[in-house]
């Protein structure tokens, strides 16, 4: 850190602190150096280390563990059970910029579980619609949905459409897009598991890196399936709450 | 295998093929070798191979996908995450015989985050519970609960004493058990990590293995808090299941 006569000293400490956090040179949950270390690193008095840490703590960059130190706080997405947040507000209301890009697109035929999860006939083709979603430029989740044909045709189209305006979206923002259908109800697992090569790839996590599994059905008022995904989030960004009655 | 003339070859061979699942030899999710390598291994014909794989699927030891292979099934437990199920429920449902023991339980001092949570001041004396549930013999979850002081008094005695009859319980169980008070509501978050050491040693995972951790706060109908819990699931073992209206 280079130190700048114009600004009081604390200041420069927080900017510096935000820097380190924001270039991962300080990871969220890890713990920072010591009041003591920072001193020396800046030839600082202790006084100026402690003001710059609460004013870090007070803006929510870290977070104080009585009597373990100070950590990085780790901000997770924290998105709701209960209740559906489009991927746009999810992003949104954590300060994130929202964008989202179209991996693949292709017609197959349905194999035996897919046929009849969306009740198809074995074989019948069925249209599969990747997509990557972004938070700034963070790649934060994968969606892989599989449709059958005539809607997996216009929500492509509608998918295609607004990632050229580069707005941000998942699959489920595309039915509104489309005003084809109108999913009614979903019924969705969640499980972890841990990064493969493709997830890897494409969500720029290491290997082993912890990830969330949510595999969802939508289906129209009547009952009628629309849509199997399965999506991959990343598991040091996101986090799920629910509160219920007892 | 040997081959045992009082028995059908396809029998036999099922038979077989459950062992492999239940001494992890083929893990769940895992691939078994092909019809011909079996036919090879156990030199029998091709029909009693497929007769064996069939009558496996249907017990819900197998799974065929498409084009790819069969597979051993990963029979996760399926909890609710709209509805509370106890422990027990959980592991019955599953066929798997449920037990608790009690891993630790000791006195403190609050520090702020917890005192804060649990509406106590800095410092106060509160009691930690850590219990460890099983199925079959097989380490479930873990759960670090904090109480306040008279509660966590009540709630240890309880756990000690159900762990005496060879019970399987949680600590939401132990309310009932004790009659003192009764949650009226839970705040719970979900998030992934992978197993520390602790956690590998306790539930008898790998260390890098994904798992599930809830933090959940629950509270009595005035809206007083009255537990802080952090529950760590194996991921390999459960999922949590969620069907909304949108």
């Amino acid at each position: 850190m280079e130190l700048n006569e114009f600004q009081p000293l604390y200041k420069q400490l927080v900017l510096f602190i935000r820097k380190q956090i924001d270039e991962g040179v300080w990871p969220p949950g890890s713990q920072i150096p010591s009041e003591r270390e920072m001193c020396e690193m800046f030839n600082v008095s202790r006084v100026t280390v402690r003001q710059a840490i609460s004013e870090a703590e007070k803006d929510g960059l870290l977070e104080r563990m009585h009597g373990k130190g100070t950590f990085v706080t780790n901000l997770k997405i924290n998105q709701a059970l209960q209740q559906i947040t489009t991927f746009k507000e999810t992003m949104s209301m954590r300060g994130l910029n929202p964008s989202t890009r179209v991996l693949d697109e292709y017609i197959e035929p349905s194999d035996l579980k897919t046929a009849s999860v969306l009740n198809l006939t074995d074989g019948e083709p069925v249209f599969h619609l990747k997509l990557l979603g972004f938070g700034d430029e963070l790649p934060m989740s994968l969606y892989f949905s599989t449709f059958p044909l005539d809607l997996g045709k216009k929500m492509a189209e509608a998918a295609r459409n607004l990632e050229g305006k580069g707005e941000g979206f998942s699959t489920y923002d595309l039915y509104e897009a489309t005003g084809y259908v109108k999913p009614y109800m979903v019924k969705q697992t969640f499980e972890v598991d841990v990064a493969d090569e493709y997830i890897v790839e494409h969500l720029k996590i290491k290997q082993g890196s912890p990830i969330f599994i949510v595999t969802s059905i939508f289906y129209l008022e009547g009952g009628h399936p629309t849509e199997f995904r399965k999506a991959y989030y990343r598991g040091d960004k996101y986090k799920f709450y629910i509160n219920r009655l007892l």
